[in-house]
């Protein structure tokens, strides 16, 4: 089933203990769609923008994972957006050191033709205003699915409550849950989500996993563990790249939806690209999975969590 | 299988943003064995200390749980253990207002005739010296587990260290697990706490759930979700009854020891067995709970996790 993404492609510059990397490629967009790549049967469908200084081996990379960049916009004489941060040594918070969003600062999505029939969406982080004019150019889509963050809550509540009514699933974080609904335990705060509109929500947790909300359902699962992590960038946009990219494949748009037992197993898949994205620096380890080897990992937490 | 508990048994002062509790029974063996007598077959030997101050209605409500009370020391005109303690507004963190060792401040663990040929054993939190005493009051045990706490890793580390050299189990919270062994991370920690003796090792991240560690298995597992949590005291240490409950009802002395899966058992009881306990004060719903509630939620649990 067909999957579209729309988000941001960024150059990031990350210090972490274990080390540095400079303008390597990153971006929600872009862990996403590596991540529903490794998944998903058909190209993943980009939607995102970049100044003319994006390299042309990045988008080469990009189209050799099967994503299809036909709606990549390239702005003449625009930057790409860069980011840079640096991390703790527990790597559990991080400090962003300089944000330059250049052409992604007025990105107007704009969803090509070809790409107008997707049947499963997933709005990556941005502006809840933004966010929706996306689904004004999408025909008819089975499962719409959008990331959001603490500055949209505090800043543009009245629009995301909007998204909010419009889309049928939201992930978010444990602490961005708790400020969306002003509750003190993300299992209030999950449910709490649910009469907002969303018919799933996923409170995602970090290294402590994820819990899938439904109405009268919470299913908790734990994170698939790493010894060692080298950099978390991007470990939640591979996740949510990875539940996506299982929903594509197993979804059939049959009438009564996705079930919960795809869902869940889309949550395990999640937590295994992501446990590959943080294993190294930027998007190099997840670059390199291929479906056995997720698939490797995913039969072990499988074993794992069989009682 | 026979399972013996040594720890503390007190009476605890309270408060939590959902209210207060006044003296109520508590302590590390008495959560421990209303959490292991809803699953053990036989009685739960229980080995600790109380003043004369020890309520009738309290040794009558742990022995009608099927609790072996012939290891209660009771020191005459002695003052039984009393703490107080203040949760955070979410319940993340505690202050403890005011600790009367009183007579625990001298325990000296009289494990009695009766008790010796304990095959399951149980080290509650207490002076490393203290907890290698009852080894060498107990025949040949199968396996004994214990937990420790932050004071002995910094004070007593040296008798710590010669402990689980001893032990076949560790079972710590994170932040203690980081401690002993120096690391960033429970996933490292876990495995360098193998190396110091134990052939298992559970880390408990309180509402994250837990982590069991053998030789070559991380083994992640979630926590049983609870909306409205009134009261986290002794969470832990009904945890560790529900774990050695469990084990007592399925080990039956094989060789090769205790496999995987029922260790994986155990923890999925232990995580509802404090599921139970944080919903009410003190052991007001612990207690409440029968072994097919108990079941209930495991299947419950079990379901959930099943991919």
């Amino acid at each position: 089933m067909s999957l579209l993404v729309v988000g941001s492609i960024a150059y990031d510059t990350i210090k972490t203990p274990h080390g540095n990397a400079e303008n390597a490629l990153g971006g929600s967009a872009v862990y996403f769609s590596l991540a529903a790549g490794i998944l998903s049967p058909d190209p993943v469908r980009l939607v995102g923008v970049v100044g003319d200084d994006f390299h042309d081996r990045d988008l080469e990379f990009l189209r050799s994972r099967r994503i299809d960049t036909a709606g990549l916009e390239v702005v003449p004489g625009g930057s790409t957006f860069r980011w840079s941060g640096e991390y703790s040594a527990d790597m559990n918070s991080r400090r962003t050191l300089s944000v330059d969003l250049n052409v992604f600062q007025d990105f107007k999505p704009k969803v090509p033709a070809s790409f107008r029939d997707s049947k499963l969406v997933f709005l990556a982080n941005g502006p809840p205003v933004t966010q929706m004019s996306v689904l004004d150019q999408v025909a008819k889509p089975a499962f719409v699915m959008a990331d959001t963050m603490d500055l949209w809550i505090q800043t543009a509540k009245p629009d995301l409550l909007q998204l909010l009514s419009r889309i049928d699933g939201l992930l978010v974080n444990d602490s961005e849950a708790l400020l969306l609904t002003d509750t003190t335990d993300v299992i209030s705060a999950g449910a709490a989500i649910l009469e907002l509109g969303p018919s799933r929500v996923i409170v995602k947790k970090g290294e402590h996993g994820a819990i899938l909300f439904e109405r009268g359902k919470i299913i908790p699962l734990p994170a698939y563990p790493v010894r060692g992590v080298r950099d978390p960038t991007g470990a939640g946009d591979s996740f949510a790249g990875a539940v996506m990219g299982h929903l594509a494949r197993t979804f059939k748009g049959r009438s009564g939806g996705i079930e919960t037992r795809a869902f869940k197993e889309a949550l395990a898949h999640g937590t295994v690209a992501a446990s590959f994205t943080v294993e190294d620096f930027g998007v190099a380890r997840l670059a390199a999975v291929g479906e056995p080897e997720a698939r490797r990992r995913f039969d072990e937490y499988r074993d794992w969590l069989a009682l």
